[in-house]
């Protein structure tokens, strides 16, 4: 059984890659759910949404969010309502966030609607979020205010400064269901390609999960989501640098050290695979640029066969 | 000022009229909120919608429900997680649900919400749900079963045979802020050609309308809702016969006699007009027919003549 950790596109990417080098019935995707944001009333959880979608092949991969072919008929009439309206929202994937809604209105915990959500799309590993409770990063930037995730990434473009970064309600939350179960089960723990600050900074900041990944540090390999000294996607570099951590993966392996044996980092990093091992942690060189799933797969037998 | 009772389509068609024939901002229109229902956990207000988006020049005319030039995006994607959909709610008509669902959530009354919805639509009239409690009609039908309206009227097209109707809520019910002091207030007060049982029955059954309409029996006039022995539109004649109403503009004078003194008939049933004045309910012909604004914008006139 293999435990991924995991954020928003480039998980997704690299999950899709996963489920065709291993039995999907195997894989166990723990998600970033502090991204999370109430819009309208609707509860929507992005990094989930960009995994379930994604593995389903419905994502819209040219835009980068979303699902293929979508409409905003329904957006566009609520800014009869709400003229100020900045997060997309489609008309498909409103579905999503309408059902999730009602069931956690019902009292469903997100972790069962998470596994309803998908089954309905015939996803063939396990979702979990990596927990029920609310947990939100709060981003607080130079002029003193503290946004949330979304309003900094998609409402202000990642533009201003950020001063810190916490996750309001992490303290108190507990693990989802099978989290800490699957983390201890696990023969391979991976942490994907993802933010480390805000997608997988959020999921080790839930009690018990980083001990867990302590515990299991020899099978634990990530892979560096920063190739050539930048993200390959997203506003890693503006989270990471105000943080201390350099904006490479050297960087990435300093801040993993205490609970990851393995990185996985990009051909053109190969030259600073000795920097890395040095903080203690293995070094492999690989393609990390998931152009296909083909490419996806072959990362993803490379980072397993790296900790078996 | 003008109050008026309304239910959906045909209060819609003749409120399009009311406001040429009258300056708009001297209507009070309260609407029957007893259709009202949780849709996907998002709350469906059909009368309201029904006027608000016939008024507003919105209304798809030739289907007789929902917004012109709809899509059903959402819905199509919700049948995913949701395969029995049968209430049809299109991309547009959402946005309005989410919106009123969101403020209801954060505790505003529905009258608040309604004027906001309103006032986002630019409708000169001043729209009243008839209370802010939830009042729902039960019809329960031959098998025994107890539906609720939009289950017997859409899931199952009007088709179980009816024993009773009820209408959940409503003893316990207030009257929403602003609907007894327009009805005490209104030099006339126009009972819209709606279905009796189901439209304007629940406009009564809240504690306090029906007797204000009584006061002021004498500036009450009704206009009548069957034609020629049959509803205009919608299943009235399935819910008069059950409950002892003749199916006839004869019945709805009956009907209305103790709080209404004037019925507008339709030419086609002048024959009928002594019967109904034998009711103690003077009798008013004219072209019911509200094929166009102007014929409803007539119909108007001469319901307020006719208890000026």
């Amino acid at each position: 059984m293999l435990c991924a950790l995991a954020g928003g596109v480039g998980a997704a990417r690299f999950l899709a890659g996963l489920i065709r080098a291993v039995p999907p019935a195997d894989v166990v995707a723990i998600v970033n759910t502090a991204d999370d944001e109430t819009f309208h009333g609707l509860h929507v959880s992005p990094d989930l949404d960009s995994v379930t979608y994604t593995l389903a092949g419905a994502s819209n991969t040219a835009q980068g969010w979303g699902l293929e072919g979508e409409t905003f008929a329904a957006l566009s009439a609520l800014r009869r309502y709400e003229p100020d309206t900045w997060f997309q929202l489609g008309d498909k994937d409103l579905a999503t966030h309408i059902y999730r809604t009602r069931r956690l209105r019902e009292g469903a915990p997100l972790s069962v609607v998470t596994a309803e959500i998908a089954a309905a799309w015939d996803l063939g590993l396990t979702l979990l979020p990596m927990t029920d409770d609310a947990v939100r990063t709060r981003i607080s930037v130079e002029d003193g205010r503290e946004l949330a995730m979304q309003e900094w990434f998609v409402r202000e473009r990642s533009e201003p400064a950020v001063r810190s970064v916490s996750f309001a309600g992490a303290a108190s939350a507990t693990p989802a269901p099978g989290v800490l179960s699957a983390l201890r089960a696990a023969d391979t723990i991976v942490i994907c390609p993802s933010n480390p600050v805000i997608s997988i900074g959020p999921i080790l900041a839930v009690p018990g999960i980083r001990d867990a990944l302590e515990a299991r540090r020899s099978r634990v390999v990530a892979i560096s989501p920063i190739v050539g000294g930048a993200p390959v996607k997203g506003p890693a570099d503006r989270l990471m640098g105000p943080l201390g951590i350099e904006v490479s993966c050297v960087g990435v392996a300093a801040s993993y050290a205490p609970f990851c044996s393995t990185l996985v980092i990009d051909a053109v990093d190969a030259a600073r695979a000795a920097e890395v091992e040095a903080l203690g942690v293995r070094a492999v060189v690989a393609d990390t640029m998931m152009l296909s799933p083909d490419i996806a797969a072959a990362l993803a037998r490379r980072a397993l066969a790296a900790v078996a």
